[in-house]
């Protein structure tokens, strides 16, 4: 199953001619989660992956240049004649911004559907869910955790031969995790044949924060940690203050949480990239720092390393999600 | 004194790729004023004339794709420092869309201005007047009209010699419109050195509409009116029921007003440039459709004509704006 990110928009609050207010866009296999959707997503999408497969929005917390998006959003999908349901899921306050801004977010011949989670929170998926974890913004607010359900350990049928077991129905009956007879009448689990259930694989968006022990948590042993760095080492103070975190501080994050890959995002135009991946770096080595429409393509664990993939590689010389 | 139009979004109400939603900068001298704020829009003035003197809207009328690009603007000027005041002039209606929807557009440190205009008003600023027309667009709206005040006529220094002014001071004060006295005591009137005044330049920009005679009354004489494309023939009934114009409609329009140059905006993506273009030009053969971020200079009217400077001339072979 393909597995990848897209950085719709990797600006702070503030965007620039180069990046864009916050959205990611989770795509795998069929689905398309949008997290957060700042202004300007609606057309980052059609630059990307379309419109026309998105039908669940997750939002971080409701600062303007996190949701201002969906405005705009969910009016094209209207004038575009969308009938299937549209679900937006958010922190404590999402249906009371939606009822008091009723006018801006308009009316819709399709469903909308809201969904308050509380921190801690799972939503199930075919396949994956969405966990959460509370963030620290001075308002409500939700880390974002894509988890892969389990994937059956690998079969070895030389060892299910050798047990006894025919060939056939019974092999496919092992690997459903059914017990079998072999032809002697030995029952053979199938822990006996298969090894043990391989992790799938877990994407963590903390969403505006400072650091905190609870995204640490969520994040434990993610493959890719994508994190609030909107400031410098330089401006610790305005971090504090205006809670976010340091490039440092994220890099922290997800040294602690041991996570195998971390993006900056959230990035305030005070400061280059450089400088900002050079201080994730000091403490954490795979730290990147994605340009907007940039991919991040996640395979299986088994199946080789995160690799982005640039959206224009003739863009400029020197792309900041390489190695400094 | 400059003056020039930069197309900042020329989508209709669905954005593409492409085009953003609707916002016109028009620059006149130190001054910019920004006609409709689209989704987007400030990433867009930031991409050409730049946020910092910024300090007046016109809005057409109160759809999200005219000002769904306004509560990300005011933050971002917010988050700049902003001290000066910052006005916002429209339709009936903007005080209650402003109240109603006060937690998206938020709270700023700087005056922000609301004014509600009622169709015919004027609007004075220095040199110049923002004059306004209704709408036919279901809902109020209005056309707004770039007026500049007349120009003193050309000053003739030889009449004035022969008829006995001295050379100095007596110039300066004919040119003010001033009466003199000759050196044997005649009185002297500007009339009498001085060519009739010259009109000023008028630009109009019709916003979402149907074709209506307010709308060509206000455009009477206008060096550039931009109206609402957004159908071809094909859509002529969609156009009547959405309360918008065809691309031949803009056309007769433009004809009927004698307007020097028409620019269709505002157009589907269900039409290419080039069959609005074709179908507006045989109407009315001085019409052009710009892309995003095009300026479009207009010198004084005996300074030589409008002409178009493509954001990006290298970006295709061929340009919408350059005859078919």
């Amino acid at each position: 199953m393909d597995l990848e990110l897209i950085f719709l928009g990797t600006a702070g609050a503030l965007p620039t001619v180069d990046r864009g207010t916050s959205g990611i866009l989770l795509v795998r296999g069929g689905d398309r989660l949008l997290i957060d959707c700042g202004e300007g997503t609606q057309r980052q999408l059609m630059r990307s992956a379309g419109l026309s497969r998105i039908d669940r929005v997750f939002l971080t917390h409701l600062h303007g240049d996190h949701y201002l998006g969906l405005p705009g959003l969910l009016k094209t999908l209207n004038l575009q004649g969308r009938t299937d349901p549209f679900h937006i899921y958010g922190p404590t306050g999402l249906e009371r911004l939606f009822c008091e801004a009723q006018r801006v977010f308009g009316r819709h011949d399709y469903p909308l559907i809201l969904s308050e989670v509380e921190p801690g929170d799972r939503v199930a998926f075919d396949g994956y869910a969405m966990a959460t974890a509370a963030t620290d913004h001075g308002i409500p607010g939700l880390a974002w955790s894509l988890e892969e359900e389990l994937r059956p350990g690998r079969f070895h049928p030389e060892v299910a031969i050798s047990l006894g077991v025919e060939e056939g129905p019974d092999f496919r009956r092992l690997q459903m995790g059914q017990t079998v007879r072999s032809r002697t009448g030995i029952e053979v689990t199938p822990a006996e044949v298969m090894d043990a259930p391989r992790p799938g694989r877990k994407i963590v968006v903390s969403g505006d924060t400072r650091p905190t022990m609870a995204v640490v948590a969520l994040a434990r042993g993610a493959g890719v940690l994508v994190h609030d760095s909107t400031f410098a080492d330089s401006e610790q103070e305005r971090a504090e203050a205006t809670h976010h975190s340091t490039a440092r501080e994220a890099a922290q994050v997800a040294k602690m949480a041991g996570v195998s890959l971390l993006v900056l995002t959230h990035v305030s135009s005070r400061h280059g990239p450089r400088e900002l991946l050079q201080e994730a770096r000091e403490v954490f080595p795979s730290s990147y720092l994605p340009r907007d429409l940039d991919h991040l393509v996640v395979p299986l664990p088994d199946k080789g390393q995160p690799r982005f993939v640039p959206a224009a590689r003739a863009r400029g010389s020197c792309h900041p999600s390489e190695p400094l």
